[in-house]
């Protein structure tokens, strides 16, 4: 996509958000995001299929992000170690959406649609992860075992984060992957 | 509910699932589901809300056998352990429904709205078990990053015992929590 695309789709996720955020999800039309945008009604649909996709816009590039630095990673690298290299490699993609975060998060609370949606996307995320293992030789179903416990310390990782960015995105889910090594033990000491 | 009408769930579980595999999920109807298991479509409506239902009923018992076994393990239990334990504790619902598990899932693949429905479910799920490990004391997120890498645990044994049911699902669980611990040890050997 050209810069200009580029430039159109970001403006459209921010109107969305400001939108949906001033007058409620439903109330918002295509239409509505696209003009306070400044692009056409059919720019919206080059880039999006519906005003849902605009939330999960970011989602999309984090999976093929990941997917990549999963495949760069050393090949010897075991699965949670390389997952761990590939969360480290995309957290500027989180912190650039920090701003954007907060009011997405209470949009799609709002919205049970919204948030079968993220359900949705959430375990697609999984599957890709998985599947970018797999591609590494890592077999069924452990690929898809380490995607989920990969993903569990991603989610935790972001809590924390949300709840209190003092420390850097980094350094949470170095303290989740630890976190996971303790509770995985046979003899957890707490 | 009384005797009769736990029956009468059942078998509605099991007409459905015959009517699903005979004649497709959507060309079947709740008055076909209720008539195949000798009872009115009244009685069905007083078990399901919807047919999709019928099909994750199994699901909702688990949940409420997972949260009784969770609250009652000895409360010095680290997290993963009360999972483990729970699981187990929960292997026979599974070994009863075996028969119509391979049936169920061949619905629920050839339909978008029931693997969205399913994904929602394994949420809902994810939520009871954090839930319940938070009853216990642990804090959030660490109950969550438990109650997550204790599911993908369960998903691993239940995919290999569907795969070869030579070992029981206990033995797999076994294997998926020391499989969890292996690879969640900073130096995977492998």
């Amino acid at each position: 996509m050209p810069r200009s695309g580029e430039d159109a789709r970001k403006r459209l996720r921010h109107a969305a958000l400001e939108l949906f955020a001033e007058n409620g999800f439903d109330q918002t039309t295509a239409a509505q995001i696209a003009a306070r945008a400044g692009v056409t009604e059919r720019t919206f649909f080059r880039h999006f299929p519906d005003k849902r996709e605009v939330l999960f816009d970011g989602q999309n590039l984090l999976n093929t992000a990941l997917s990549d630095a999963i495949a760069k990673a050393p090949p010897e690298l075991p699965p949670i170690q390389t997952l761990h290299r590939a969360f480290a490699s995309v957290t500027e993609i989180f912190e650039k959406n920090r701003p954007f975060s907060e009011p997405r998060q209470r949009i799609i609370s709002g919205n049970p649609a919204l948030q079968e949606r993220e359900v949705a996307k959430h375990a697609a995320m999984g599957r890709a992860v998985a599947e970018a293992l797999q591609r590494r030789g890592v077999e069924r179903p452990r690929a898809d075992l380490a995607a989920q416990a990969g993903l569990a310390v991603l989610g935790y990782a972001l809590h924390a984060w949300f709840a209190d960015s003092s420390l850097r995105l980094d350094d949470y889910l170095d303290r989740g992957f630890a976190e996971l090594h303790n509770l995985a033990s046979p003899t957890d000491p707490r």
